[in-house]
């Protein structure tokens, strides 16, 4: 095995840890927040002002040089964002360890993988004794990871195109990017403002029902990002207030839907927001599956009205992989409890903050299938698959397949790992589906009531590994292991 | 809705009702068997006698008239086989129902389809009350099963070859079909001599064990046509005898080999049999979850060897999706029991008795996707996937693709309406994993030692539906529920 020197083909390592220094310095810049919030509530900032120096001198050694040669391949844009999210994760543990919050470094490391990943899962039995700069730095993550983490330094930093074409491709969740403008940057630029924006306008309508500043900075973040970490033990069920359910409930799905409609709609472009066959999908997906569990749960609750309300929360939740509880649905029967699992592989839609395998993919396998299954009994007619109104060409349907096929193999040797452990099948099945969707609550032992304390470290590293998987859609995790990636493909052996 | 009435491109349904004719005058001469053997053990033989007569008399009236054309197209190819499977269970519970052993027809139907498409699940709690006869029958759906009830037709009488290709595509399991001879009748008057050889044997080698006579059969014929159809409550583990457990171990895994295998065999191709990429691999998934279950399972057996022994059988029992057991596996620890239900999926080799996915189709995806994913990397390089030393065209590609994602879909809406049962869900996940599957035996209720009994007629109904989408493998059960199978194309409405 030798690392290859010269030519076009070897991995432009230098640029690499000059992409990676910028994001390292970005992180160190977005950690003033938590620093201040320390400040504000009389907390020690020693574990965030730790964190920034070591923060600070990794990226400037990293980034000490700008490489002559600035080009990123494919390759590239795969190792960038693969080994950007394990050195975020791995720097964004430490105010948690400094502190004492979480002491020991791989629950920090694994919390801290699934704020950035947005899945919410938590080791923690207890998060109100965690202090506010913990809390507001542990759901900040959430929001830094939503949008992505590249495409934010996209936005805010200067930089070539077609490197930012493999970047995005790698980081925004969906079987396909497009542009919006022809600029990347502009693009990453225009996503980040309108989630911005949303993300203000649900602080405010959180503090107008009465819900403290922190605390609606807290769920909001929880909310924009899907996450779902919260500064309450019991969630969101800790309010029990119908008005927070439904706005969270509201703005869980609209999170959950392709970012760029909402450019549409601000440049008028209506018609191309309502014939989303994505967005409709996603709908009719929501208001069945509210409908199905309302009624199987109508007899657990005192009104159809609060049946439907918790039904129409956890639906939401789920579905946009935000994770968020109002009630432990792992006391519902067996048919909701079903919909939910189903749910949680679906996710959200593509360019949205959300997990799961998206809208987008189950519809471009219903709509392939269906086409496939017809070619079977009439061969010879011809006819394509249409989606969007574009044809679908063969190889984004391959890719799509493929997304299918890694997925099931990394999910089925996890699962082998993981039940290791012991547990009962359910717990490790959800536990599994919970992080490589990037929810958080399973059932069972990680139901919404419960946590993933008793997993040990190797599993927890095994699930981190997951959620990175399910955030960045398998292929850049996996790829970043392939020998091919780091060898120059001449000097490998053929077979 | 017109059915089409002219023209080459219309169903042919006179055809369709001869081959169907022909069928169910066959099940008519399988059921002297059984009939023989109720005269034998002096039980009443009326069951078998109105039946037979029933078979008859449908028979005769299906295929009175020799259809002037003799076309069987793809289309034909799965109505005939679908309409052939629900016809010959349906025919083929009337003994249970008349006899009274099995005096609700739901639930007689259910063990049929059970019982052809070698799943062997039970709605029985007990099935040593049974009458020998019934026992018998029982027993020899799994061997009629097994290798086809139409490749079986296609032995014995005479078949134009076109016909015969559409049929034997339909119902020998696994992604393509290969001729053996040029002649398909010879090609399955081949298999079946195979088939016949190895059951006989197996007979021979239970009887110099100990076996009764009748235990033999009905534990060869379960084994042959990998059905799990016992006579015993206990089913295998009732002899507790290292003997059998080593002898049908072995058997059922040689049932799951790909019977062409065995052709090359007998001509001396031995080359052609050891090179099998499918026969490595499904040596190789065996040996990895023997001894990974024998490590984990030790410490609740007295001996290696015992744990062993277990692990051994139980793996041949799940991986060939025979069903047998020597031992209550549900009481295994959680990595053991994630290992069978794995196997579960994974299944048999194509072209053999057993169900599931089948090793070609895992090694075609896994082979794909490997390739694909090193294309994402080196986008300009030239490769194609190999499979048994050929090229795999795209076309089979997706078609395989597309197995998969029916099968999900298949799993996925028959376990949201499985659910609706209320039974947990270890329970309704592994009923649904072992009927698609056509194991038998899931986990908890409907564990090794459990049953089918609880599950309501509805829900027997939509398992016998699971079971006939898996021994056919999806596209014919699917395709008989497509209007466009039924109506001339040019008469539907366009979409």
């Amino acid at each position: 095995m030798t690392l290859c020197s010269k030519g076009g083909e070897e991995l432009n390592f230098r640029m690499i840890g000059y992409v990676l220094g910028r994001i390292l310095l970005t992180e160190a810049a977005l950690l003033v927040l938590p620093l201040l919030v320390a400040a504000l509530y009389g907390e020690p900032v020693m574990p965030f002002v730790i964190t920034i120096g070591a923060l600070l001198l990794a990226g400037i050694l990293l980034g000490l040089r700008r490489p002559a040669r600035t080009t990123l391949y494919a390759r590239e844009g795969f190792v960038v964002v693969s080994l950007a999210w394990i050195f975020l994760s791995a720097f964004g543990a430490l105010p948690f360890v400094i502190s004492g919050d979480i002491p020991n470094y791989i629950d920090a490391f694994f919390e801290t993988v699934s704020g950035f990943t947005t899945t919410g899962a938590s080791i923690l039995t207890a998060v109100e004794p965690l202090r506010y700069s913990s809390l507001f730095w542990r759901s900040f993550t959430h929001w830094v990871g939503g949008m992505g983490v590249l495409v934010f330094v996209m936005a805010i930093l200067p930089m070539n195109d077609g490197h930012g074409m493999h970047i995005m491709r790698a980081e925004v969740p969906g079987p396909s990017v497009g542009k919006l403008v022809s600029r990347m940057s502009d693009t990453a630029k225009i996503l980040y403002g309108i989630y911005f924006f949303m993300t203000v306008l649900l602080i405010v309508l959180l503090m107008a029902g009465g819900m403290p500043l922190f605390d609606s900075c807290i769920h909001a973040f929880g909310t924009a990002g899907t996450g779902g970490f919260s500064s309450r033990n019991l969630s969101v069920g800790a309010y029990n207030n119908a008005y927070f359910d439904v706005v969270l409930g509201i703005f869980m799905l609209l999170f959950g839907v392709n970012f760029n409609l909402y450019y549409f709609l601000l440049i008028r472009k209506f018609r191309d927001v309502f014939s989303s066959e994505e967005l409709r999908a996603y709908l009719l997906i929501v208001t069945t599956a509210v409908v199905a569990i309302t009624v199987n749960i109508v007899h657990m609750y005192d009104s159809v009205w609060t049946s439907l309300r918790h039904a129409f929360f956890q639906v939401s939740t789920i579905i946009t992989t935000t994770g968020y509880a109002t009630t432990d649905f792992n006391l519902w029967p067996s048919f909701s409890k079903s919909i939910l699992v189903v749910l949680m592989f679906i996710g959200a839609c593509a360019g949205s903050t959300g997990g799961g395998m998206k809208v987008a993919r189950i519809i471009i396998f219903a709509k392939t299938s269906f086409h496939d299954m017809r070619r079977m009994l009439h061969p010879n007619a011809v006819s394509t698959v249409r989606f969007e109104g574009k044809t679908l060409p063969d190889k984004e349907v391959r890719s799509v397949h493929l997304y299918l096929t890694m997925y099931v193999f990394v999910f089925v040797v996890s699962l082998l790992l993981l039940s290791l452990e012991g547990f009962d099948l359910i717990t490790t099945f959800t536990a599994l589906t919970a992080c490589i969707n990037n929810i958080g609550p399973g059932l069972e032992m990680v139901g919404p009531m419960g946590n993933y304390a008793a997993f040990s470290g190797w599993s927890k590293l095994l699930l981190s590994f997951n959620m990175l998987v399910g955030r960045l859609e398998i292929f850049p995790m996996l790829l970043v292991f392939a020998p091919s990636v780091w060898l120059r493909p001449h000097t490998r052996k053929r077979n």
